[in-house]
């Protein structure tokens, strides 16, 4: 064990898509635990959209990275020393350790992991936030019924090709936009969606909904924003339900962006949209796993993932993610 | 009693505010009921912003009126004849009878009120749609908690001086916004309101709504849309709920007004946006009813009437409310 830490750190705030010299590589000695604490040397780390707000001077769901202070983010990882009672040597625990290679915890925000259930990265993925963002976020506020039709954007990210299965399972006819003709044909073929479509080429997104969702759309599950969400919001169906998970759309603007007013849809259609943090589950994340987790074992739910060797590649991870390049739920591996 | 019944039809479809000259006034027989039926002669008159809406072509959240039909709207009068079990001469019922002097009903849509207990034209507002709207959109979407901050738009409209008032009951601070200095003195001195003001004078809202809403905003009660939702957005605290009721700076818009795209903001705060129409609590008017007579008795709520005599007056009342000119609940009395 080398008792060197690296650590990417953020050495600038970019303005529209970050690029590799908005980090540096630092290093920095691994830390000893204190009493009740344990340090993890981090096997699996995660890269997400949410991370870009972050990277902004300004508040958004959560304080921004200081320049100079570690990234943030998910991670999986082994226990290598711990002076916490909960935690022995050799554990396996998902933590937000960062983009470091060792981290120190007190056991907040941890938590401990079957490495032979699963591999780790699939903690980060299907069994970790992407997996508790779709089960959540889809079934607690889109509450899907059999028949419904369920629109997904951003349909192929880590996120939105759960979405889809947890969909079928629930009944529902499902239809998803992807960048790609390539990610589309993965959700039909591989993730069960009845439809999708390449937002980038079919651009007159109302005529492709109505073409895909003849019968209006009843649950609408947001990751983009922008156009697309204004198409949906003209195909509503009554008492249809839209959960925002994320706008990536609007993420990397330099101002916010013009559209139509269409509250007004929203009002005839009765309908309710409502935004949403996976933290606000916390204390459900173990029947989320534990579902996702049978789904997974009994062949109803299957993922992608999309592993990167290398700590020093972080950067190119996360950037490549940001724009879409990425085919299942990015990841880094040590 | 005339054997006459003077209607007001649509003349034709208004491009941006309506006109006297979009109305006729044309005299039929008065109906004969049939078995099941009866005939009410209309006392009272209700003109509401949804009115603006039915005077389109395209469908809004209902069909619209037809060019030569009689105009859409809540009525109430006294039965002068019938062939209907439940309903007998002399009875007082509320009816969607429209814009004319006698209705013909199978008794859907109908209900009796009692008019000792408080003069017809109450059962229009405070114990008929707009309080019902009051009572149901704002309590079953808002779930107002002691202490929150509630703000509402369009707050001196026929509905939003009762929320304002219903908000007090439940213990919040509550702001509002109006079109009329004199119309902010009312809901301060009359309604209860802590703190108004006049949108049309103090245009920047943001830093209005910091300073009366110094905590943040918990419930949004929105009539109006446009530029004070936008500012609302911004000033969320996290698991706000916002009541769509009504968007009434839309209503007379050529084509869609574009805004700046905010539901990120919606994301940021976990907080959820639903638009309501009150028939969807149909079977619950009886408890509204109840409800809001019982606090109207025991002096929690008041109100204020705008009544104009004359049922030739119809347009001139209808319009005079849609450019605010009203004080309180608009209507026609016979």
């Amino acid at each position: 064990m080398s008792n060197m830490n690296r650590q990417w750190t953020l050495a600038g705030r970019p303005s529209g898509f970050p690029e590799e010299s908005n980090f540096s590589l630092v290093e920095s000695a691994v830390p000893d635990p204190g009493d009740g604490e344990f340090v993890v040397k981090v096997e699996a780390w995660s890269v997400d959209p949410y991370m870009r707000g972050r990277m902004n001077a300004q508040q958004s769901y959560s304080a921004p990275v200081e320049l100079g202070a570690v990234m943030e983010g998910g991670t999986v990882g082994r226990v290598v020393a711990s002076k916490h009672s909960d935690y022995a040597e050799g554990d396996t625990v998902y933590g937000k350790f960062g983009w470091q290679e060792y981290g120190l915890c007190d056991g907040t925000g941890a938590y401990k992991v079957d490495p032979d259930f699963a591999p780790m990265s699939a903690y980060l993925g299907v069994l970790g936030m992407p997996g508790l963002t779709a089960y959540f976020g889809f079934l607690e506020i889109c509450k899907p019924k059999e028949g419904d039709t369920v629109f997904v954007s951003g349909a192929a990210g880590a996120v939105g090709a759960l979405v889809g299965q947890l969909a079928k399972i629930h009944g529902c006819r499902v239809v998803g936009s992807a960048g790609t003709d390539e990610k589309c044909a993965y959700l039909v073929s591989e993730c069960g969606y009845d439809a999708a479509f390449n937002y980038k080429t079919d651009t007159d997104y109302v005529a492709k909904l109505k073409e895909l969702c003849p019968n209006g759309v009843d649950c609408y599950f947001d990751n983009v924003g922008g156009a697309i969400t204004d198409a949906v919001l003209v195909s509503l169906n009554d008492f249809a339900r839209i959960s925002i998970c994320g706008q990536i759309s609007q993420y990397n603007l330099e101002k916010p962006e013009m559209g139509p007013r269409l509250v007004w849809a929203l009002l005839v259609h009765q309908s309710k949209m409502e935004g949403f943090l996976v933290f606000r589950w916390l204390e459900r994340y173990p029947e989320g796993i534990k579902q996702m987790g049978e789904w997974v074992k009994e062949g109803k739910i299957k993922y992608r993932e999309d592993i990167i060797d290398g700590f020093e590649n972080m950067p190119k991870a996360f950037i490549r993610m940001l724009h879409g390049e990425n085919k299942g739920k990015q990841s880094v591996r040590a």
